[in-house]
């Protein structure tokens, strides 16, 4: 992509009604545009961002033997008067009819899989989607980390027992830390003992570690877990000492056992009642997490498996006719063997200005290509986060890149 | 996909309360389910179409310089008070807030753009996203062909002058008409002189010809367009003979002028208002659309194109373990040569009953294993819709799919 055909330019100054680093960045660099309180758009950077993260939870979750769906955000009063959570805060509620925005989607999977698994032959079943969530959050902040309107993994599974679930549920733990490992953000990430709502006693969430966090967690290093505050008693899942630190949540699961099956009568031929669990991530919140665990002052250091490309190229002087034909010819290059990059060939900015947005933005790889840089036919390439800088032979560009990225 | 662990199960009935053809043949096959009026639930199978269709859409409008951006569908208040669409009927507005949900995006892609395009340097820009629409629809029906809650890919475009505007407009009617091509409704899709609202004098639509269309259209085969009745004033664009007939509109492109522009001063560094399109394209209604144009009484004809999978692999006699065991060692096979195969493995349904829901789910390319095709190492492939039974010797059936799908 050229930066002159590129929708979005960055900015210097953070939005003033951002407070979170995370919002600040995503802003200035031209990922996310503020809507309203808690409603963004993700703008071409930041969607390239969120497709990313998509496709490595797509991944994860059908090795498990997820099955996707794409459920409505619009839901009948009926369902959800069904469990009485038709009054609940989190509902937005459509004027003047009988319909609501989905904030989660147990009461409609279960009405929905009620038509198809009819036996416990049909056991067990995994089905997710990845979807726009709403919830009425009078709390919005913290940019797209607690957002009125949000993309989320919600799975959902189906069981014949307690142990079938239990199994499962231990599937999807290793499926989440193999997510949030591909992200970039697996070594800062906790499985954290938490409450279990009105469900069961307990749940587990993923939290990842970062002073922008709203959960407070106890952290044992040793054995890599930790306890949410809200259910800790003084010591941990372990006899280790413990640290105090504060953590976004990037993902949760739960043990739902019965309770849905029972609202709305989902059982096996023998009459027994199927055994549920559930499991989220919230994609847009797990992109807000992964900027505020790796960013420094200059802006964002994308993790390379989630960056909106892998290469900024870099056209200083482009003014001077030679400089500009050879750049072009090297973007050309690196599109012909299908490596992403953005080209920055705009004439109306300075090196630094360049250079600055570039630091902004936070792609892994920037290669700048000078006038210096081309007396030796060569191009100047420096990993985002490093501070060393390899100087590249042109005819030797594509080796390297492929050993590199 | 093993169809034992698909979450779905075929029905021989009718659902009651589907008066249409597209969506009495997708719900019977699995690939939709109705959660209520105008409000549906894409399963495993519809996803996956709906998938390939959107991969189509996406490479199309890329190809003529979009970029996708995913916007919300919580939009405030005051966006649309600028246009006066506020009060509109199609418009769902959340209960006690000064929200409402997204039916197009005007009012909030004029807004967003107006931050980033600050001079006519900055123009073109085309710019577009996939994403769900909500839309007061009383008249909810059809199936998936007029919906409260659809899935939309909407393109705008800016420009310095009429004269690109009209330039541009030219490309996207290629555009269109390379995605109908692809999804295999080409030939009986028409490009419409239609209506242009309260934006110009005349718009266009794309029409495909069917009689569950709910608009009528008059169309020359020679020229190979048509106009809607609703601007047909005795003769079409040309002078040769027309017919009336009934079709189902599947896109539709406007030309917005200024209008949406000047309510938000998107104006270049002279002070001159930009000049928009925009251009839509139903996704899930050109499903429907593609339903309604290949079925026959048996069930569904998908294009190979669009097809949920590319071979519908079918084991019969399962019962015995060598044909069973050779059945599951061809759709490994497969597998692992990434073709898209759905495999009728259960052993609970008769032969006919495998036959007729493989008919019903439309899959392009049929292939029976029995004791009958193994006593002659083969298997027996059938092309849905076609009668013509092929006996291919399973040593050569790569060969053979590659040349085939």
């Amino acid at each position: 992509m050229k930066q002159t055909d590129l929708l979005t330019k960055t900015t210097k100054e953070n939005p003033k009604d951002e407070k979170s680093l995370n919002a600040q960045l995503l802003a200035r660099g031209g990922f996310v545009d503020k809507l309203g309180a808690g409603i963004y758009t993700f703008l071409p950077l930041g969607l390239r961002v969120i497709t990313k993260i998509e496709k490595i939870v797509r991944e994860e979750i059908e090795k498990i033997g997820g099955q996707e769906v794409l459920m409505p955000s619009l839901h009948p009063k009926e369902n959800w008067e069904k469990t009485g959570r038709w009054d609940v805060e989190e509902m937005y509620k459509i004027k003047d009819e009988n319909l609501g925005l989905g904030w989660t989607h147990e009461e409609i999977i279960t009405s929905l899989v009620k038509k198809h698994i009819l036996s416990s032959k049909d056991l067990p079943k995994y089905i997710y989607q990845i979807q726009n969530k709403f919830r009425n959050e009078p709390r919005a902040k913290s940019g797209i980390l607690r957002g009125k309107e949000f993309i989320m993994k919600d799975l959902y599974s189906f069981h014949s027992s307690e142990k079938d679930l239990d199994e499962y549920y231990e599937k999807v733990k290793v499926a989440y830390r193999n997510i949030y490992n591909r992200c970039g953000i697996g070594e800062k990430t906790y499985l954290t003992l938490a409450g279990g709502g009105t469900f069961s006693k307990y749940s587990h969430e993923f939290q990842t570690i970062t002073d922008a966090g709203e959960d407070i967690i106890y952290v044992c290093d040793k054995c890599k877990e930790a306890t949410n505050k809200e259910v800790y008693e003084g010591k941990g899942n372990c006899d280790c000492e413990v640290k105090e630190m504060k953590a976004i949540e990037v993902g949760n699961i739960f043990k739902l056992g019965t309770k849905y099956s029972e609202a709305f009568g989902l059982k096996d031929e023998n009459g027994n009642l199927i055994v549920m669990g559930c499991y989220g991530v919230g994609i847009s919140r797990l992109m807000g997490a992964i900027v505020e665990v790796f960013n420094d002052g200059k802006g964002i250091i994308w993790p390379k498996s989630v960056a909106p490309y892998a290469v900024h190229l870099i056209c200083i002087d482009g003014g001077k006719t030679e400089i500009k034909s050879q750049s072009d010819e090297i973007y050309s290059i690196l599109q012909k063997q299908n490596i992403e990059v953005l080209y920055d060939n705009r004439d109306d900015k300075t090196a630094g200005e360049k250079l600055n947005d570039c630091d902004l933005i936070g792609i892994p790889l920037r290669m700048v290509i000078s006038a210096k840089t081309l007396k030796d036919d060569s191009v100047e390439v420096k990993e985002r986060g490093s501070d060393e800088v390899k100087i590249v032979k042109i005819k030797e560009l594509i080796d390297f890149l492929k050993h590199d990225l």
